[in-house]
Parts: structure tokens; C-alpha cells; sequence
């Protein structure tokens, strides 16, 4: 349509007139949206609060129907463990997970009224402005802004702030001065039991559910590895001021998984189902020399080693799957690498599932290999070792060294420096054991030098013995590995309604019709009947397909409003609703096709296991063209 | 078996030999939902948090199963108009509904260590364990005790903290002295928005967030009474001090149906077909007469006027339809009518369905007629009217009083008073104002009181006309009266536990072995597949077997450790598993059933088409068991 065509120019283009379309397709979607109650601004009588919304009756089923294909997708094709925890949680978990500390942006106030801003977005907004309107700035100023604006994700406080002062940036609304940038943590804070003692948040992500549980999750697993743990929920995060509508909200559905993996084999057995897979990858290297995303096979990205393991490659492979059978065009999905400097310290490799849509590239599914930071900070924390054990069949034998340090004859020679002398004999590896137990062997004693005294000591003979000794290990116990696909859901269903929204021009010409070309899998309803008249032998048989179809297990709706036919079509398309049923006659009806608008005729009786085939995937509507006939009569469509 | 019996005979019983063998099964199932991961004490390795608990992977599937069921017997088959609304909610809204100023429980503060503790329970132990523990205590004494046990609910904090000090109650762990009870409120606050100006909760409960949407899903529904909303989500009290483990939470699922109706038309059409159903119920007269509870049919009940409309009778049918269909003992289900001072002032009547487990009859869902409170107090707080059109198909002629009083003449009869007269006369109502038009006719004056005066004066003929004028209208405005079926999913959960849970001994018949009777309908999978003895054969058959179940839509789990098989049985009927593939041979394998352990055999092609009639209800156990050869073979089972 010429609107998707605009959109597609203003995301090629990325011009003036671009960045205008681009706002008046979103403008379009977001008012069919709001219209047909896909989701509702939250508390809308009372004004509403900025960054919450409600899904209404159409939002809240494809939203039912996501989920239920996650779960699908997910947890039962790869018999993942799912759990169910609290959104309350109490601060020690949070200290332990870094987010009391680290879950933080940086704001500014604004002086006088006190207003809150996040310090990026105002700097973000003056260069990009200053960018588009300054036309005659001079090319180094020009680099210098665009600079910023690649690298503000990474500033400082005190960069933040610097930038801000030197550029004389003050408050939109009213042009006070700002106060320096510091860190607002974006928990929502609350104090659970009435004492007011214990403090505790509403959860910022589901993870920490999962990992506060691993010990009994790994036993219920049999004690063996790798498995999954699953959990989808609500997750809050107070946002200083939410900006990009039902993009970036105070309180979202996320869906996560963790899969904990030994680390030295994080080979996945079914990846080899997945590797001839291709899509859009935007690996580190393509990003830093400024070239663009491009196609790759996921199986010669792992061999290259441009994505680090197996189990990982599986997992940005099934996320491919999974969008792209919901409905997200895969040219507008690409999987971006994290830069080393956006990855946590301890992250071996991280890929985010983006969406392209009229907000630019959206993160919606992160990736990300978290190696065993999580678990250890939880094991170090609360003192219950969070580990996996290998258990050999056989046992191994294992050669130890063994530093056996004379304590009557180090306190004979050193005093009250013996401790520590001691201690730095223990310390040693197996180079520097080794060669002191050579040099002693051959000389008899050694000049050692102990780091805690700052100087060298004479070890003797007599004063330590080394040895190697071979002894039996039975397992090998370690902190497994995590590797965790976490999905915004709400990103993903608005990324969906702007991928499957077009319009079409009415019969009469006078109009733009809205369709959503929903596949049936998440479509609020799968079908609509409608008698063509009102009349009651119409009826009865509109009633007597909804049984029929209540039997079937599809969802719809009867329709039988007095309105035209074409209206009544149109408001069907409007849902996202794949087929529609007019009752024309008493033993045959048609069925009509949402985005060809092809209707074909088809028996009373026939009907439901028709709209069944076609909208559980087991036929094409294009099949089933060829087997009935084909329907033309005007007076039923638009 | 015998621990239920036991039970039974607590439950009936209620003597002291009785309560501890309610206490053995509780903690037989506890055990057990514990151990196997049905829940978990959430942040166990912090030591946990009092009243929060995880759902692990088999109450995880097992709640699923039931929201789905749930949706599928209320949302999707009654048409309802769901909605999903975000957990933190702005004071505001609170303060409408009434949860800020009266969502609280009464406290008592240890006065040394500032231990909490709710007033109400307290009292209630000190009462229960002087009843149980003084055996010689008058007759006298005992019946106050038990009058305050059956009263507690109704005392204000003077008449709590009035018998705490008269009773001499102190601190249970420290004996110190108590606070004065005072109200402590039972929503979690915290703050949105990084000002910290706006407060907000988090919901207590997800009603308020359909009411707040009347508006809009009263036009997408056409603008047409009757219809429900729904919701499904987490909601959350702070209560003091968390008892009755499963029972009392600080966060819990909740689903909530909003039916609104026109208050002069609470007829329901569906109502005929649930008519003839009988099931026990508790009347408020039953209740206050001291009698019992009594199985009645909801047709009569409705008639008789017990329940106050077909709409609430109604939906107390279809809750007793989804409860004991999930599994819920219908012996042990009943449902209460609230006495007159339990309910809410605005309230028209309500009935709680209460399930019987070991802690006693426990409230799981309140149907309650709210009639147009919550709405009223939306549109009055809002400044946003919320209410609906009744279109007269023709209009009305409505006959209406007109006062039109005489302002030039009061003023120059009452002067300074003139305003006071004429208020009064315009507040006459049709009796008074229908005297005074005759009195004026026949008499030319007369004598009106003015209240606001503390007077009568005279009225003269020319100083008022009373008239009655014949209007039209075209239209009835109203504020619906709104049904509340109201499901704590949680508790529902817990009870089908404990009515779901027996024990069996073992073959050797040394220990006890656990079993819960889920309906497929929960069942966290529906069957387990196991290869009789670890071999590659077998193994191979059980993938296959695998493959046809998950084509079939059938969740599984295959069992290939060593261990035999009668005590993967055992695990297996600890899960509430229905049934259970042995492969045993290469050609044909056995299905055991879980309950009657009969075990049949079936072809490897068939296994899953019969086990997929079996858990979806279209066939029973005992009709295939007519139709498949049965399995005696002593090594497949226990």
C-alpha cells in the first residue's frame, strides 16, 4: 500500500519528508489501535499515568495467543522447566543480582519547578535538533554532534553533565537551568509486612526468580545438564519520563528463559536442525567499520565463531522462528552483536533481536551467553552453593601438587614473620613450586621473596617438601553457564500491529480501509459470521456454524447488526480476523479471505472443518480455492 | 484410603484427635507439592519471605491448565470482554474504590521489640487455646469465649483492644505488653514516576481497572447491557502476618468477572439451562438458625428469593460447574450466602462458594450484586459519566411534576427569608405538592413549614403554580448494576490439591505411596512414556511414540532413567500423571491408568489417538478398557 511504501522510503531514505510519513503511518496504526480497543491508556478516566497501558479485549487475545506459541515454541518443544514467582521481591535478591546498585539512568531536574528529565534523552534531542535545523554548521561542529549521539550510551555522569553545561542545554518546558545528571534507580521501591523494615521492589525482570531457584530446578532435572527454566510475568521499571507510546512502559510482559550449560560444552544437540537457517546478522565487526547488517547462514556464523557457541546460535535461530511465524517481516528483523563496551564485564557474547518499525530498530529479544556471573553472585550472597556436579564413570586420576610447609622450622627462622612466609610458600603455582623444589634438591636452599614482608627470606631444606601426588576425583563440580533469551513481549506485539497494518482503499473510492493482516495464529479471532440480512432463518443458521465452530475449537463472533455487508466486512478486517462467513442462503455459505478478499462457496456442513484446516495451518487458503467454488456475487462484498 | 478417612473424620468430628490428624494430611500433601516442586517457598536460599510462594514446573502447568479452562468455560463461552491492566495503580483510583481509606486490618504492636500482629488473631488464639486448655472453666466463661470466637469479625479496634487488655493478651513470643489495635492498610505503596510525587499500589485486586474501562467496553459492545469484562492477573496484599501457608498470600492470581446488567432487568437467558442443578447451600437463614448448609436446586433458590436474581444464581451455578469439573469434591463445596453486617452497604447480595480442606471451609470465589457502586464512585471522582442508554423504541410520554413558584411575590411577601421558601417549595414532593395545589384552589392560602426557617408561613395562590405536564422521552439513563464472580485462583489451586491427594501402599507393602486424582483437565502432562528396560530398541519406539503424542497436542515427558518401573509409577502418580506408556515389546505397547492401575495393551499406532480420547474426555477409561486387550503381566507394574 502507498503508505507502506512511504514507510518503507522514510526508513531507506531517513530524510525530512521521510521522518514525516514515518510519523503519519504510526499515527494511523496507533488510532485503528486505540480505536478497536487493541490497548487503552491505563487509568484514561483519570487522565492516565504516563507509561502504563491496558490491553483491551483484541490486544488481550493476541496477546493470550503469543504467549500461548511461546509456550508452544519454548517450553514444550524443549521440555523447559517453567516457574512462576512473585513480582514483590525482597531487596536482598537485587543487592545480590547488582540492580539495587547498577539498575539505575542518570536524571536531571530541572532547578526551579523540579521536573525530571533522563539526562541522555535531553542531550539526544539538542544534537539530533541541532543536526536537522542548523543547516549551516560547520562540518567538524556536525561530526562532533554525531559523535555524541553514536557514543552517549556510554557517558558518565560527570561526561553527561559536561556536555550539557557546554552546550547550554536547559529544561524544554520552561528554559531553567538543569542540575548536574545522578543516578535514579528505576526500581519501583515498596516495604513488605507492616514494620517497614524489610525493603523490597517490584521485580525488573524474571530472571532472578529462576536463579534463586536453580538448586531445586536442577535436582527436579534429575541432576543433569543443560536444561532450561522458563517463567513469563510482569516486570516494572519506573521510567524518569516515558517516551515511544507502548515501546517503553512502566510495567511489561516479559517472557525469559535460562539455560544453564556446563561450560566447557556448550554444544546444543539440535542445533544441527536449525544451521541452514539464514537471516539478517549484525555482527560486532560489521557495526564498528560502518558497513550494515547482512545475510548469514546461523551455521557458518557459529563455525566462523562470529557467534560464540552452539547453544546460543540455536536459540537466535528458534527466535528467528518464532517471529517471523508470528507475523514480523524478516526483512525488517536483524539479529545486532553487542559491542564489547555494552556488555556486561562477564557476558561472553550477547545478540539482540531488533524490529524495525516507525521508532527505528527496537530491541526486543535479547540473547545473551551470561556465563556464570548470575549464579555466583547468588551462591557468594546467600551462602548456598549454586553448582552442578559431573560425575565421571570412571574415576580420573588427577596429579595434585602438594605444598607442605615445616611450621617448627619456619617459626624457628622467621618468628613472628613465619605467617607469612608460610602463607607465600602456599600461594605458589606449579611453576614456581616446582622449581623451588628443584633448587632446593640441588642447592640445599633459596632465595624466596615474600610479597607480604617486601623482601626475600633464605628457605632451607628442611623448611617445606614438595611433591606431586596422584589422587582419585570422582566429579568435577562447577557453576554452570547461563545463556538467556529474554523477550519484551508487549515490543514484539506493537513491532507485529505495525508489521501487519496496511491500508486499502474502500469499493467506492472515498476511503482508507484499516486491515491488520494478522497470521491465524495470533489473530484476536479466527472468524466472524455474519447473516447477510436479518432475518431469522439466516440467523439460526449463523447459530447453528457457531456451534460448529465452538466444536471445532475456533474462536469467533456472530455478527448480526443490521449494518451493510461491506461495513460489516470492513470492521472484521479492522480486527485482524483471517476469514469471514456470510450466511447467504439456507444450505450453502461463503467464506471470504481477508487480504485477497476472495470468497468461495462452500456447504453448511463443510464449513467449519474448512475454516478449521485453513486457520490451524493444515491447508492453504489457496488450497482450498482450487476444492470449492469460487464465490462472486457483488451484493456481498464491499 | 485411611488418611482421608481420618480427615473425614476431623472434619466431622472437629475433636482434638481429629485436628491432628488434620494437621498429618495436610502435611502428607505438603510434603509432597513441596518435594515434587508444586511450590516453593519463594527466596528459599534468602530464607524466604513470609506469604510468598513460586509455582514450580508442575503447579506452574497445573495453574495454566486451569486459567485456560477457566477462560474457555467463562471468557470464550459467555462472550466476555477481556482486559489486561497494569498492577501498579495510581492513588487516585484507590481513593474512588475505597481501598485507601478502608483496605486495612487491625495491628497491635509488641511495645518493646515493635514485633506486628494482627488484633483479630490474637484474640482468636488466646480464645481457642483457653477453650481447648482450661477444662474447668464455667460453663459461663466458655460461652463468652465462643460468642467472641463467632463476633470477632464485626469488633472496631475499642472493642478488640477493650478484650485484649480485659483478657490480659501480651506478645506471644516476648509477653510483652501490647499497642492499641490500630488500622494498618493492606496495600503495598510505592511511588511512580521519579519525583516521587505521584503515589501509587499495587492493585489489591484487578476489578478497578474494568471499571475505569466502562466506557469504552460499553461502546465496543455496541452500547448494549447486558455484557461482562474479565481479567486475569496478579494482584496484592500486604497482610501483617501471613498464616495458613498456601492460604494467605501476600501476591496471588486473581480472576475477576465484571457483568454489567440493567438494574431493573437482572434476568439472565442462559439461566433455564442451569436451572435443575443442585448443590449444597448455606443461607443466610440456615446460618443464623444455627441449622446446616442444604442441597438445594438453584432454580428454587432463585425463585424463592434466597438468591436475589437469575444473574447471580446463574453465575453461582457456573462457578459450581468449573470447580467440580476441575476436581473439587462436591461434598465439600458449598455455598454461602454473606449475613446481612458481612456485606457491603451497597451490596444486594452475595454468596461465597467456600471449598472445605484441612484449614477448615475456605472462601474461593465471592459472587457478589454490587449493584452501581463502583461505577458511582468512578464517574462522581472522575468528573466522567459512566453509564448507559435503554433507547425507548418509541418514546415515552412521562407525566412530571412542574413547581413553578413566583419569585416577584415571594420577594415582597418572605423578603430576606424569600430563599428559604422558595427551596422548600421546589423540594415538595408529588404528595405535598398535589395538597398544596388543592388546598390553594379550594382555600386561596395556606400553611407550608419551611424547615430551613424553623416556621410555617402562609403561601398564596399567586405565589406558586403547581402543574403536571406530560413529557416525552426517548431514552432511559442509568448506572448499571454490576455482578462480581471473583476467583482467588491460588486457593482454588490448594483445595484441589488437598481433594485430589490419597495414599496407597506400596506392592511390598512397606511404605505409603502418593498419589493426586487430577482430572486430565490439570493434570500438569497427560501421560509419561517409558521404555521397560534401557535398551536402544525401546528407546527408539518411545521417540516415536513421542513424536505421534506431540502431533496429537499431548503434553508428555519420557522416562529413560534405569530405575524400575514400578517406581517411576510411583513418580509418576506423585505427579498426578493419568496415564502411562510402557514400551515392552516392539510391535505393541501397555497404557496403565493412574487411579485403577489396570493396564491394557494397544498397538504403537494407536497409543496416541487413544490416549488423546481418554484425556480429552470423548472417551472414558472403562470404555477402552472394553475395547483393548488388558495387560496382566506382573513385571510392568508395582
Amino acid at each position: 500500500s502507498s503508505i507502506e511504501k512511504q514507510l518503507q522510503a522514510a526508513i531507506t531514505g531517513g530524510s525530512r519528508a521521510g521522518s514525516l510519513s514515518r510519523d503519519a503511518f504510526r499515527q494511523a496504526v496507533g488510532n485503528t489501535l486505540e480505536r478497536r480497543l487493541f490497548y487503552i491508556p491505563s487509568f484514561k478516566i483519570y487522565r492516565g499515568v504516563a507509561g502504563l497501558y491496558d490491553y483491551g479485549p483484541p490486544g488481550c487475545a493476541v496477546k493470550a495467543n503469543v504467549l500461548a506459541f511461546w509456550r508452544q515454541h519454548f517450553v514444550l518443544e524443549e521440555n523447559m522447566l517453567e516457574v512462576d514467582c512473585p513480582c514483590v521481591t525482597p531487596e536482598v535478591v537485587l543487592k545480590a543480582s547488582g540492580h539495587v546498585d547498577k539498575f539505575t539512568d542518570l536524571m536531571v531536574k530541572d532547578e526551579k519547578t523540579g521536573t525530571c528529565y533522563r539526562a541522555d534523552h535531553l542531550l539526544k534531542d539538542f544534537c539530533k535538533d541541532k543536526l536537522e535545523k542548523d543547516l549551516s554548521m560547520p562540518a567538524e561542529k556536525a561530526a562532533e554532534l554525531k559523535n555524541i549521539l553514536a557514543v552517549l550510551d556510554e557517558f558518565s555522569a560527570e561526561e553527561l553533565g559536561a556536555k550539557i553545561k557546554e552546550y547550554g542545554i536547559t529544561a524544554p518546558e520552561t528554559k531553567n537551568p538543569l542540575s548536574d545528571p545522578y543516578p535514579f534507580n528505576l526500581m519501583f521501591q515498596t516495604s513488605i509486612g507492616p514494620s517497614g523494615l524489610i525493603s523490597g521492589f517490584m521485580r525488573p525482570e524474571t530472571a532472578q526468580g529462576i536463579f534463586v531457584n536453580f538448586k531445586d530446578l536442577y535436582y527436579f532435572n534429575g541432576n543433569k545438564l543443560p536444561f532450561a527454566a522458563a517463567q513469563i510475568g510482569q516486570a516494572f521499571r519506573n521510567e524518569i519520563s516515558p517516551r515511544q507510546g507502548l515501546l517503553r512502559v512502566r510495567e511489561f510482559t516479559l517472557a525469559e528463559i535460562e539455560h544453564f550449560v556446563d561450560p566447557e560444552d556448550k554444544s546444543h544437540p539440535k542445533f544441527i536442525d536449525v544451521a541452514h537457517l539464514e537471516f539478517l546478522m549484525f555482527p560486532r565487526k560489521e557495526q564498528t567499520s560502518g558497513q550494515s547488517a547482512k545475510r548469514m547462514c546461523i551455521g557458518d556464523a557459529v563455525s566462523e565463531g562470529i557467534v560464540n557457541n552452539q547453544t546460543l546460535g540455536y536459540f537466535i535461530a528458534r527466535v528467528y522462528l518464532f517471529l517471523t511465524q508470528l507475523g514480523i517481516d524478516k526483512e525488517r528483523l536483524r539479529f545486532r552483536q553487542h559491542l564489547a563496551n555494552e556488555m556486561a564485564h562477564y557476558a561472553a557474547d550477547c545478540w539482540d533481536a531488533e524490529i524495525e518499525c516507525s521508532y527505528g530498530w527496537i530491541e526486543c529479544v535479547g540473547i545473551a551467553d551470561r556465563s556464570a556471573y548470575d549464579l555466583r553472585a547468588h551462591s557468594e550472597k546467600s551462602g548456598v552453593s549454586l553448582v552442578a556436579q559431573e560425575k565421571f564413570s570412571e574415576p580420573k586420576e588427577v596429579e595434585k601438587l602438594v605444598i607442605a610447609p615445616t611450621k617448627k622450622e619456619l617459626g624457628l627462622a622467621f618468628k613472628a614473620n613465619q605467617k607469612n612466609v608460610l602463607e607465600a610458600l602456599e600461594a605458589m603455582d606449579e611453576k614456581e613450586a616446582m622449581e623451588m623444589k628443584s633448587a632446593l634438591e640441588s642447592q640445599g636452599e633459596v632465595e624466596f621473596h615474600v610479597c607480604t614482608l617486601g623482601k626475600a627470606v633464605t628457605i632451607k631444606k628442611n623448611m617445606v617438601t614438595i611433591s606431586k601426588e596422584t589422587k582419585k576425583e570422582y566429579q568435577r563440580v562447577f557453576t554452570p553457564s547461563v545463556i538467556e533469551p529474554s523477550f519484551g513481549i508487549g515490543r514484539i506485539i506493537y513491532c507485529l500491529y505495525e508489521h501487519s497494518f496496511y491500508t486499502r482503499p474502500s469499493k467506492a473510492g472515498d476511503e482508507q480501509l484499516n486491515v491488520f493482516r494478522f497470521p491465524s495464529l495470533v489473530a484476536p479471532i479466527k472468524c466472524t459470521v455474519f447473516p447477510l440480512v436479518q432475518n431469522q432463518q439466516y440467523e439460526q443458521i449463523a447459530k447453528q456454524i457457531s456451534l460448529s465452530l465452538t466444536a471445532a475449537g475456533i474462536s469467533h463472533k456472530i455478527d448480526i447488526t443490521g449494518t451493510s455487508i461491506g461495513k460489516r466486512y470492513a470492521r472484521t478486517d479492522e480486527l485482524g480476523v483471517p476469514l469471514a462467513i456470510t450466511v447467504d442462503s439456507t444450505s450453502s455459505v461463503t467464506i471470504r479471505e481477508r487480504d485477497s478478499k476472495d470468497q468461495i462457496r462452500v456447504s453448511i456442513e463443510a464449513v467449519a472443518s474448512v475454516v478449521k484446516e485453513v486457520t490451524d495451518g493444515s491447508s492453504t487458503w489457496t488450497d482450498v480455492m482450487w476444492r470449492f467454488p469460487t464465490h462472486t456475487n457483488a451484493s456481498t462484498d464491499e
